[in-house]
């Protein structure tokens, strides 16, 4: 008789994760490198250093500041769900892959964003980038928890609902920051310096103590 | 009396893997990095910008996707492959080097055919890194599934010839896109964007529950 | 009952680690290219190369090899704390990421320094950066030493403290060293040499072998 | 009584391992960004891009190769060693950090030497960083096998001695290298070629059974 038991395997999901967590660090880091480097003539004062420097860096600076917290958080939640992964099926690899696409875009939609900062062009794309990743990681969320049900036993369906139920609100977020750059790009800006701070005080998932238990008499 | 248990020791395996998927998140990730940014001028239009965006951009943003999709199916694939090794020897290091190498010249394939849309030269280099590529995977297939056994006993040997009867197409694939190439190159990006779909959906490699049974009672 | 015990499951700290190492490595590795590739004209004489290699490439190659070490410093009393903690918690976490932020700018603070290198601007943009990296450490390791209490039990307390002592100097010379910068940019920068090698020589934690001992009575 | 286990806990050594894979991965993967992407005219025959082809890009292409494996099989001797580490000193960490800062330059010195294929500077520029680099592991390698005897006890130490007397030429090859390029730059790049090859194939280090033997029952 034969069976499939790849993602049983032991270190099924480490690489996956140490995929993850390669393309989180590079995204970040990346970063850095759209920021451009100033180069001072010789006689400017420092007063003249200094507002060449708020006018060309600063923009960069604080939207390479902005982007990379918004790609940790992002890892922080996706660190938290696979804390409580059993294991992985193929769907959530692909869908995985996936998001990783769209993170490892938002280096350039930064890029864009920073270099156009009136364009409703540029902003709808950063929006859109974040919208699509934050789309999939909560199609990600709900075959883990609910559909396929690859989460520990031992996670209790009334915390998986609790923090589906905020997640779920991400893509609309990003959606209404999209639509508020009719009107003016900072009111965009807001919105998406704000979704991911609401998403830094996610509702925890409980351990069912019970469960464990039954589970262990179980195993015994 | 000495022996060589290097590839046995604990570890023998997780670096090279670690290394690999080094290289398969820089190679995936540095693509971002061939996407021109844009810079609209003051005073043009969303439409206008829309269409520079769509003349400038929008064929960087499919060779990205494109090409990001196409090395992360190779990791699928490099990923299924090693759960199921039982150990390395020096012979697959290299070819997994090998393997690495013409990942790694991916970006640059990439960002050469996507300047060089109508050349045949720029095709022609994009589909033999490719095929090169899937030749050193099957290659290193073919060592670890029958030459050097270095598969877990218990994955069946039917399995194992199933998997490579479809993985050989690979290579040969590539080399008709190439000569497509020849009629056109929207033919052979056709081929390119179909074969990594054909390697999602490769037969799974079965596990024999009597040679398992077999093997317990053997260690027991 | 329900409870929350997402730290302690395993691998709860590998991967705030693994992406750790990975702003680490990319950091101190992006630094090369911010080095200029000379390309010498074709009747120059080889005095004439190095000349102009000492005066294009040299303060360049200088800049990447102090902050190579400077970052890889902050590694490896990152790694050596890590080494004692039991368990992370949200706060660790997020003051790891903040930690991240100002570890991948080192790369860019390094460039805008090397290009005005009599720029007090650029001199204390550098000073500033690895001062709050280091504030930042110093407050994640008060947090885990001192309030969340976090480490492994056998760590002594009095060694916590000598440690504590030791870090608390980072942030307060890297303030003088950005003073400095009024009188000469130069006295700034021995400064930031010296600092890292005083890091280097940080005085270790003990093991308490009774607490060990108590702890494992208790456990029996 | 107090102690200093840090080197002996549990993932003392992964990190060190982690960080090194990921300076190996993108030194070997950043070499990619220095070949120049053509941009063919509309209305150039393939033999012509072909021509340019081979101009401009394929020198670029054949220092990529050739770098990348010099990088790589500094990184298998490096896993290789690795594997029969005991356990970690500083003084390993530290030096282990020198080697690295010399891999992270490899990028540099490969484009350095491209675009002046000629010049004797860029030449011994090369093999200067790849006789460092050597030295430092060589020294690695002493203080680990001889001098802090941190491997493996059970590695016997004839083999020791053997692997000790084949990577000792390793620098001295490179210094050659460098005095051959005043007579050609070309005998120099053969060199460079001909030393990684020798260290694909140094002799394994063998364990002693026996000795193994009398730990085990040292143990029980």
């Amino acid at each position: 008789m034969a069976h499939h038991p790849h993602a049983f395997l032991p270190g099924a999901s480490k690489r996956l994760e140490a995929l993850s967590d390669g393309v989180f660090a590079i995204a970040c880091t990346l970063l850095v490198l759209e920021i451009e480097i100033p180069e001072f003539e010789k006689d400017t004062s420092l007063t003249q250093q200094w507002m060449e420097f708020c006018h060309a860096q600063l923009p960069s600076l604080l939207a390479f500041i902005f982007s990379f917290l918004n790609i940790l958080i992002f890892w922080v939640n996706h660190d938290a769900i696979n804390k409580v992964i059993a294991r992985y099926d193929t769907k959530t690899t692909y869908l995985n892959i996936i998001f990783l696409l769209f993170i490892s875009l938002i280096p350039f939609t930064t890029a864009f964003l920073r270099n156009n900062i009136d364009s409703f062009l540029a902003n709808a794309c950063y929006g859109l980038v974040l919208c699509l990743a934050s789309t999939v990681a909560v199609w990600m969320y709900h075959h883990l928890a609910f559909k396929a049900k690859l989460f520990l036993p031992e996670v209790t369906m009334a915390s998986r609902k609790r923090v589906y139920k905020q997640v779920i609100s991400g893509p609309f977020l990003f959606l209404i920051a999209i639509g508020a750059g009719l009107l003016s790009n900072y009111i965009s800006i807001v919105i998406y310096a704000l979704t991911p701070i609401s998403f830094m005080f996610l509702p925890q998932l409980d351990f069912d103590s019970k469960e464990e238990e039954i589970k262990k008499e179980h195993n015994e």
